[in-house]
């Protein structure tokens, strides 16, 4: 399945699809239950909203991190696994590595917060610290795995990732039938480096999707009307959505994405605010500003609610004192 | 199955009872989805949180009003039903009668909060306001239900209600059974008037419950101890428990509890606030101070966490800006 490349273990070229996700759906299914769908009245319409806040990690990345790391060979889960990541991502993989008894090593910013370091250490991942200023992290996780032998585990631009976060779609659809007897009409999920919203997307195929960005930081969005990947522009503006700050899709997200007809839309910070008191108020979940970008997008009328639309709920770590300071607002 | 009496429609003495409480689970688990178990490491043991605020209503309530309401006859569910209640009970209610199509009144404080009264309303049910400091709510409620022949709904005095409530502990034992290949060990509940502890004692015969009540309102507690019921003792210290201010519990309750040889636990202000805030920051729930008792009670250690440990959280209706104030400090 692997091979050796520049010193690092890649896996070879494997293009996630639909029976990947199914996979993966099984696989998490059996050891996480499905995360709630819960049912939210917007204008008269009944929106679902699947509620990946409620992971044990608090965050959908438990499911790639599952899914990619179940499949390593004993040779490779002797070796260990590297990724790089400031916060839900180090956290999935911490977990799903423990899970398997595989050694994960997580290059983290000095300047991460420190519920998000203590996490990562606490689940048992060795963290390494660099300094964001005067460092690149997919360069010293790179040497490192190259180093140890280990697989490096990006956060979105790898098959088995994308397969396993498609997964949340798959339940999403089960749920939906089981609860209102109703397929999925839409979906409206938040798009960092697109790996949620591309799994998705190949899950349920012909799907309208909307990948929903902080303003600012839409480089998916404006590569799906440009029809090629292009970087967040210089110095974007401040996004409290610290889990969609990426920089760069993937081509492999993107072309997802673009086969699939997806469409980018914005929000603005006091959107995501009101979409996180509205979580608070109807549905009692704690949702982080970047989890909450989807239903800002619904609550903001930038997608319109229709019967069948799922919106992905898709983190809930926040501090406490940012969160208190969003809903003592508004 | 009914008779009047003094021109109020009553029940027959009907004994809330395990068979009741296993149709009560049916029923509910035909109209809702099962409330997400999480785990939850407290110094190495996991314990299990059944997170009852996710419900639609956001609290258990919405199961002891369905049994109830969808017991109801043909006749009954035309003459409507009569509640009193300042929160959780008036909108499980009013969430079961708008789903049968039955009216509801509701009998509530006019300096009920706001939101309270308001998503009652929204569920369709009449509010009728009284004068806290005049009026007895349960007379006007009564005097309501025999002018229009109506069912008068008591919060947990009632045998559909606990056998609804008591559907929680079947959830919880499935869950278990399915997520760890456990069965529940302990039982620990947050107390008001005792409907759910006494409901889930019905439930699973055999194992210890911890009915757990905020520090001054500790009847319960009290009324287990000296094995008769008593009242909260005359001007009771402040709580913010506001759904578990009872001022005595019901024979029929806490006849149940001490039958199951169920243990009184009592905690303060900041051992619920410290509970609020762990649902934060790792369950990432919203949970209400009297909701979050029970998990104050074994964060606090007042009960040990041991395998196979439940606690339910028990509802999530507060205040935004009371919310962030418990979230902000600590």
């Amino acid at each position: 399945m692997t091979e050796q490349r520049h010193g690092v273990t890649k896996m070879k070229t494997r293009l996630p699809g639909r029976t990947g996700v199914l996979e993966a759906a099984a696989k998490i299914a059996a050891i996480l239950p499905p995360t709630p769908l819960l049912p939210l009245e917007l204008d008269g319409v009944t929106i679902w909203c699947k509620a990946e806040c409620l992971q044990p990690v608090g965050a959908f990345k438990i499911r790639g991190a599952w899914h990619r790391l179940s499949a390593l060979d004993l040779r490779e889960r002797m070796a260990g696994v590297v990724a790089f990541s400031s916060g839900n991502h180090a956290q999935g993989i911490a977990w799903a590595a423990r899970k398997l008894g595989i050694h994960a090593a997580i290059v983290m910013p000095s300047d991460a917060p420190k519920p998000k370091l203590d996490a990562t250490r606490a689940l048992g991942a060795e963290v390494i610290l660099y300094d964001r200023r005067q460092e690149g992290r997919e360069k010293i996780a790179e040497s490192l795995a190259r180093e140890r032998g280990s697989v490096l585990v990006p956060s979105f631009d790898d098959s088995w990732v994308i397969e396993g976060q498609g997964s949340t779609a798959i339940e999403i659809a089960v749920q939906m039938q089981a609860q209102a007897g109703i397929a999925p009409g839409q979906l409206v999920i938040p798009c960092g480096g697109g790996g949620l919203a591309s799994g998705c997307a190949l899950a349920l195929p012909g799907i309208p999707i909307a990948a929903v960005e902080p303003e600012g930081w839409t480089d998916m969005g404006e590569s799906l009307v440009l029809g090629r990947v292009v970087p967040v522009q210089d110095n974007p503006v401040f996004t409290s959505c610290d889990a969609l700050q990426t920089k760069q899709v993937s081509p492999m997200t993107f072309d997802i994405l673009r086969g699939a007809g997806a469409m980018g839309v914005a929000v603005r910070e006091s959107e995501v605010e009101a979409a996180m008191r509205l979580a608070f108020d109807r549905l009692r979940v704690v949702v982080e500003p970047g989890g909450a970008v989807g239903l800002a997008a619904l609550l903001a009328r930038k997608v319109e609610a229709a019967a069948g639309t799922a919106v992905i709920l898709s983190g809930g770590n926040v501090d406490r004192s940012a969160f208190a300071k969003v809903i003592a607002g508004g």
